[in-house]
């Protein structure tokens, strides 16, 4: 009963990844151009999310930071969601709606691609971020699920969007994560060329 | 040829889900259980793992003290990774190695779980983390993938290794998130009763 449980959501994080395999590969490549265009002209990405999302941030940070699977010099991201001193002090001076966007505001540079991580799309933050990223003259890129709420009005034809097509947060986080890898596994193809 | 590049990303992990379920059901639900055990005779979980496993440690920890999909009391967890002053302190005055391991005996109970992530299964300062749990008569739920790695040999009969057949990190790690979803899933479900 409880293996059959944890089953179905194997099999349904699967069938989740076959049906958005073709919708969501045009989007991760132009997440992928986007990002080489930022990392070989100097700059840098800021990535922020709550929760889970907050996790992806940082887990995608490391990767750029640190590395993926193969060995290449280091690129520049930073996970907005780490400084528990910034974000506690802008959270209780300002507002928790603001703890993304007053760091967007201090670190961001014309070129640099805000990471925009929201699985509702709806997330105050996030929100306020992609508006401070904008006038930073930002590329976005955003990640959400369901349907993409306010996200969705809040990117620009010049950002790009990442919208999994279903509505449960868990299953939405597990396509985020696999889309994250792509990504970085496109970037190294391209730095490094093809090869494994 | 980009574009297939990532289907073809989303491919190999939907097809690794597939096949894992059948083998990874039985160990998650034992995972279930000593979670279950420890969460309702007023034990805490500590988890631990480096770089994207650091991410998934404190996922998890997130949706045990916040919330998963359902409303509930709050469920003790403490991601062994976040706290930047202890983790620079341990490893500049003793190793990188006991980074976790020091933790664990700090804060370990008898009955508490050590969720300990590490997708070779031989990163030093998870190892040490798991020595120090059985110290401390602690249950550990490993979660790994390349064969298990050293942390085959460092878990008991008592322990519970959910050990994802892959030897791709990447992949592993998306496997990882899908079972700490099933976990959360699962512990909700016995915890307030099986209805969505
Ligand atoms: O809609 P989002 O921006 O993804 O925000 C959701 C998060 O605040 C977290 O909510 C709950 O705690 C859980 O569902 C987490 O997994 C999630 O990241
Ligand atoms: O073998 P592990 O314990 O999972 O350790 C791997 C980590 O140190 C990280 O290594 C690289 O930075 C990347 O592959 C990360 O995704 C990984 O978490």
């Amino acid at each position: 009963m409880l293996e059959q449980r944890i089953q179905q959501h194997f099999i349904d994080s699967a069938d989740l990844k076959y049906q958005a395999a073709p919708i969501l590969s045009k989007p991760i490549a132009a997440a992928v151009q986007a990002l080489l265009a930022c990392v070989t002209s100097g700059g840098k990405v800021l990535a922020c999310g709550n929760g889970g999302s907050a996790a992806d941030a940082q887990h995608f940070s490391a990767e750029f930071v640190g590395r993926f699977e193969r060995e290449r010099p280091e690129l520049a991201a930073i996970a907005l969601t780490t400084d528990s001193s910034i974000l506690t002090a802008i959270a209780n001076d300002y507002d928790f709606s603001v703890i993304f966007s007053r760091q967007v505001r201090a670190l961001g540079q014309p070129g640099d691609v805000l990471l925009a991580i929201s699985t509702s799309g709806n997330s105050a933050n996030v929100l306020a971020a992609i508006e401070a990223a904008h006038e930073r003259e930002m590329v976005v890129v955003g990640l959400t699920g369901h349907g993409g709420g306010k996200m969705s009005h809040a990117l620009r034809d010049t950002d790009v969007h990442i919208c999994v097509p279903h509505d449960r947060t868990a299953r939405i986080q597990e396509v985020h994560i696999l889309a994250l890898h792509c990504i970085c596994d496109a970037v190294d193809a391209q730095l490094l060329g093809d090869q494994e």
